[in-house]
C-alpha cells in the first residue's frame, strides 16, 4: 500500500514527541526516515524506524546527545557523537564539513561514538543541495569475510560520494559488501533468487540465494579481493579518524552502537564544473545498452524517479510495519 | 631472469640521461620504474619502460615540464602538469598534498595535463612512508563499459589508499575494473586463466578468457553495478577538480595522455593511532583461512615480501624486455 508523505513524516512524528525527543530533533529525524522511503530505501525509512525506537527505549541511542569537538587540526576535525541518533549526527558533521570547505577548499569532519546513520546517501544529497561534493563513510558491525577467511571480521562500510548538478545530483551509495545486508534481507523475505551471486553457501560455493548468504555469513565483498582491501582500509580510516573503537570492539558489545563516521567536502572550483559534468553523464549515455530496450543509469537517476512517483502516487510502504509504526 | 635492482634502476637511468632528462629527474624517474618492478608491478615497472620512452620521442611527454598553481582555495589546490612524466608530476602532487595536510589537517591537489603515472601505489607508499594517510586516484582512456552498456565509455580509474604502520604500510592500489588492463594482458600473454570472471566474451557471457575479455573491450568493473558508479564518480571528481578535459576528450585524442589526477594526505592525529591499526589487522587475521593453509592478507603485505625476495634474489625481469632496454 501507499501513504502520502506527510503522513509518513508526521506518524514518524509523533512517535519521535512521544518518546521525549525535542520539537526540532523529532522533526529532522521524521523528515529523514520518510525521505528514505520517498526515495525507495526502504529497508532504512519506515522498515528501520521500530528498530531506532526501540534502541532509544533501551537507551542505546541518547535523544538529547549533542555533538562536541574533541581535537583536530585546521579542516580536520574530530567530534564526539555522545551516541546521539545518528542521522542528527551524522546531518551535523556534514554540516560541519561543507562550512570548513567553503572555508578552506576541503572540510573533513569525522566522529565517534554516534549510531547508525540509516542511509548513508542522505548526507551525499545533503552536500550536493549545498553545491558541494561529498564523501562520506561509516564503519559497521563485522559482517563480511576478508578474501580468503570465512568468518566475518570486516563491516560492508557503506561509501557515499556525491556530485551536484542542477539536473540532478549524482550520488552514488554503496556498500561494500555485492548486497547491503538489507537488501539481502528484503530478498529473503521476497523468496526472490538475487540477480547475481552475493556470497557463499555454507558448503562455498557462490550463491544467488540470499537465506543461504545469510546463514554462512558469507557475504561477498564487491570485486572480490579488492572489495575486502576497500572495507579494511575504510575501518582503519574511520577509526584513525575517530581514535576509538575499532571494528572488533564494535562487534563485541552487542547490539550496533558506538560506530565511527567521517564526512569530506569539497568544493568545485572554476567555471567549468557544470559543463564538464554534462560531458561526462552525455558521454557515458553513449554507451550502446546491452539488452533491447535498456538504458545506462548514473548513480542517483533512479532516485529521482521513484522519488517522483513517491510524491506523486504516495510512499509504498510495508502495511504490517507501517501498522505497527501507527500502533507506537 | 633476475637482475639486481641497481642495475635495473642504472638501465633506465642511462636511457633518461640519453633523451636529455636533467640529472635528478632522470635519478627520481630511473628510481620508481625500478621500484615499481621491485614491487612485483612489472605491468608498470620494466614491461612499461619503452612505451614511455616512445611518448618521450613522439613528444607526448615534455621532459622539462614543470607543474605550474592555477587556482584553488586554502587546502585544495589545482595544478597543470604541463605534460611533464606522469612520475614526477604525480610524485610532485603528493608531496604537495603532504605539506598541506602538515599544516592544516587535510591537503588536495588536482593535477590536469599530466601522463600515465604508471604504478598509482607509488604514491600512496610515498604519503605513508612520511607518516600521512595518502589517497590519490587518476582517470584514464575509455577502457570498461558502464553497468547495462557494452561500449567502453569509462575509465578503470585506479584508487589508492594508503595508511602508515611501523611494522608495514597499508596500501591499496586497485584498478575499478575486476582486473586491471595490464593483468589481463599478462594472463593473455602468459596464455594463463583468470581465477574468476574478468568481464564478458564478444557474445556477452561472462569469462575467465583474458584474450576473449580484451577482444570484447567488456572488462567487468569491480562489483558489476557499484564499480561502474564508483569509476563514474572517480572521473567526475578529477575531472571537476582539475577543471579540464573529461574522459572523453582524453579518448578522443590518439594515446592516452593529457590525464586529470588527484592527491588528497590526511594527517592521522591522536596518541591511539598504532594500537587502533594493529587491533584492526589483528581482528582481520582471526577469520579462519578458506583453504588449508591458507592466509588473510592486508593490502599491501604480499608487496613487502615480493620487494625483500627481488631485493635479495634480484629483480624479476622478462628477457627479452630486458634486452631492448639495454640497447635503447
Amino acid at each position: 500500500m501507499t501513504v502520502p508523505f506527510d503522513e509518513l513524516k508526521s506518524e514518524f512524528n509523533r512517535v519521535l514527541l512521544s518518546l521525549n525527543f525535542r520539537q526540532d530533533k523529532a522533526e529532522d529525524i521524521a523528515q529523514i526516515f520518510a525521505e528514505n522511503s520517498r526515495d525507495g530505501v526502504y529497508t532504512h525509512g519506515l522498515n528501520r524506524f521500530p528498530t531506532f525506537v526501540q534502541y532509544v527505549k533501551d537507551g542505546q541511542i541518547a535523544p538529547d546527545a549533542e555533538p562536541t569537538k574533541e581535537g583536530g587540526l585546521g579542516s580536520l576535525e574530530q567530534w564526539d557523537g555522545h551516541f546521539g541518533p545518528g542521522i542528527l549526527n551524522a546531518k551535523f558533521c556534514m554540516a560541519r564539513a561543507i562550512e570548513l570547505a567553503n572555508e578552506n577548499g576541503i572540510g573533513c569532519v569525522a566522529i565517534k561514538n554516534t549510531n547508525h546513520w540509516m542511509r548513508g546517501g542522505t548526507y551525499g544529497w545533503q552536500a550536493a543541495e549545498t553545491g558541494m561534493i561529498g564523501i562520506c563513510f561509516t564503519n559497521t558491525i563485522a559482517n563480511m569475510p576478508p578474501w580468503g577467511g570465512v568468518d566475518p571480521v570486516l563491516g560492508n562500510n557503506p561509501l557515499i560520494i556525491s556530485v551536484p548538478r542542477k539536473e540532478g545530483h549524482v550520488v552514488l551509495d554503496m556498500a561494500i559488501s555485492q548486497y547491503s545486508i538489507g537488501k539481502l534481507n528484503l530478498y529473503k523475505s521476497q523468496g526472490k533468487e538475487l540477480p547475481l551471486p552475493g556470497g557463499y553457501d555454507k558448503d562455498g560455493h557462490l550463491s544467488t540465494d540470499a537465506a543461504a548468504i545469510l546463514e554462512s555469513q558469507r557475504v561477498l565483498p564487491v570485486g572480490f579481493w579488492k572489495g575486502s582491501g576497500l572495507s579494511l582500509v575504510l575501518d582503519l580510516l574511520a577509526t584513525i579518524f575517530s581514535q576509538v573503537r575499532s571494528i572488533d570492539a564494535i562487534t563485541g558489545g552487542g547490539p550496533e552502537s558506538g560506530l565511527s563516521q567521517v564526512f569530506i567536502a569539497i568544493k568545485p572550483i572554476g567555471t567549468k564544473t557544470n559543463e564538464l559534468i554534462e560531458e561526462i553523464i552525455k558521454y557515458t549515455k553513449t554507451s550502446r545498452p546491452e539488452k533491447d530496450g535498456g538504458e545506462v543509469f548514473y548513480p542517483g537517476e533512479n532516485t529521482l524517479r521513484t522519488r517522483a512517483k513517491s510524491l506523486q502516487e504516495g510512499v509504498w510502504v510495508e502495511e504490517n510495519i507501517w501498522e505497527k509504526v501507527r500502533n507506537l
